[in-house]
């Protein structure tokens, strides 16, 4: 007997996005079927398959990745930091559970081992049955995966990655912990010499505020940090920010140090190319002049 | 007595998009209040006060622009042509019955004159009355209305206008002779030697087919055309394209030819600068592949 799922967000055939951080707005998707439902330890964990965005995951109400769009915001998380590195040869994930962050890791030939650690094996678990243009990342042998909180995963790790690659949900729920000080501390000190972080750096419509808090501390910490965004239409106002540090004074993240062939980005990526790695750093003037007046601070 | 609006779109609250150009997907916003709801002539026109957009205009019920991220488009779509001219003098605004391209051209201090032409006197009539700072634009003495189509309008204009921006909605309704070769053309001939023109050129995300048409036959009547794209929550999965052509095979118009200071375009502007004017014409992976193909067709 097939099991039948319903959700409360899913009515008249329709998702509808119950946002706590994106007040009086809401993205709606028209749905197929409703694939998966489970409330895991952590979180509400929804898989649909909808009219034309493909199968979608949903975290606690918000939608994570679509098959239609996932790609622009794997493809930029990983290769904005990876091709910033010169040699990247061990990579971690934290968050993910979806697979797309590995499969991008691994097209980069040096990289010998990406170890993935999500919270949640819930959401490995559906991504392995629902969403296996993502979860095929998962597959190659150089990946090792670890279900676990990435807080205390990192706690004893020094000195362990070239690129650390953290793709959480938004700062309310089992993310919250990494948006602070704390976390990018611990991410540091596990860099090599070097070493690169990225994580997701949320939307400069929604919460430019935050952005620019983060940014503030991450200075602290990094003599290098930089806002990128990449557009995809499934996520809160139609993009997401990627912050990326690095412990290398001399780095230019805004630059890619290693460089693909016009024909080989065409064959790798949907999203990611030369070009767009450097104007994902290009900002509105509205976020530049805030940038700029909460570092005068 | 105060009239009471409905609109059917329009319940529990909440406005939501019923896309008849993007299916299986839709926006929804909160509101506060219905403003002003009239079937005009052309069009279901309706304004209404969200929670946190502020004022909105929609027109056959798609979203025109919001209060709080309307400058992205309407500075984009009037500073990119307009630098990319050395000194437009006489300017052609098509549509945008907001008034919000007319704010925006009139920031450039070369123009002698600018004429708006959009063919519905209730946009006009309703942002005058809820969207006062878009409106604000027609308040300029350089500014003349013509209440009419703008495809007839064109008809029996030559070596008038240095710049043309067509600010439309969507190539359905009133909007849908905007998208074709003969309007093109009728532009073309309305332009002095030099000129430029700047078209609401639709979404890469939704629109891909649509858009490498449009710049296919732009390119037998044109030498250069270029297809760039600005972010906006609002719109159809969070951005809109911009197409832009000049007469003169000479002008790259991915790069501003007038300057202004870092100063003043913090003054001047919330979203555009000289660099995000360069970075909007750096495409996706799979926009440049697409493009591409369609170009060796």
């Amino acid at each position: 007997m097939t099991e039948t799922f319903t959700h409360p967000q899913i009515q008249d055939g329709w998702f509808r996005e119950k946002p706590v951080l994106w007040p009086g707005q809401a993205m709606c998707l028209e749905i197929d079927e409703i694939l998966h439902h489970e409330k895991s330890l952590y979180q509400d964990v929804l898989l649909f398959k909808s009219k034309t965005y493909g199968n979608v995951l949903a975290l606690d109400g918000v939608i994570q990745c679509t098959e239609r769009d996932e790609y622009s915001y794997q493809e930029m998380i990983t290769h904005v930091p990876m091709m910033c590195h010169p040699n990247p040869q061990k990579v971690l994930v934290i968050g993910g559970g979806d697979g797309g962050v590995l499969r991008e890791v691994v097209k980069h030939e040096s990289v010998e081992e990406v170890t993935l650690c999500d919270i949640d094996e819930a959401v490995i678990r559906a991504s392995k049955k629902h969403l296996p243009g993502m979860a095929i990342g998962f597959d190659n042998p150089k990946v090792k995966v670890h279900i676990g909180d990435g807080f205390p995963f990192l706690e004893d790790k020094a000195n362990c990655y070239d690129v650390i690659i953290t793709d959480s949900s938004d700062p309310v729920g089992p993310a919250e912990s990494l948006f602070q000080y704390k976390y990018y501390e611990l991410m540091k000190n596990a860099l090599r010499p070097g070493g690169v972080v990225a994580a997701q750096g949320e939307c400069q419509w929604l919460h430019l505020k935050l952005i620019a808090e983060v940014r503030t501390f991450c200075r602290q910490l990094y003599p290098v940090v930089e806002y990128a965004y990449t557009t995809i239409p499934t996520y809160p106002s139609g993009q997401i920010g990627i912050l990326v540090c690095s412990t290398d004074p001399s780095r230019n993240l805004k630059k890619p140090i290693r460089k693909w062939s016009e024909d080989k980005e065409e064959k790798l990526f949907k999203y990611y190319n030369s070009e767009i790695h450097e104007a994902a750093f290009i900002l509105p003037q509205f976020t530049k002049s805030a940038l700029k007046e909460a570092e005068n601070k």
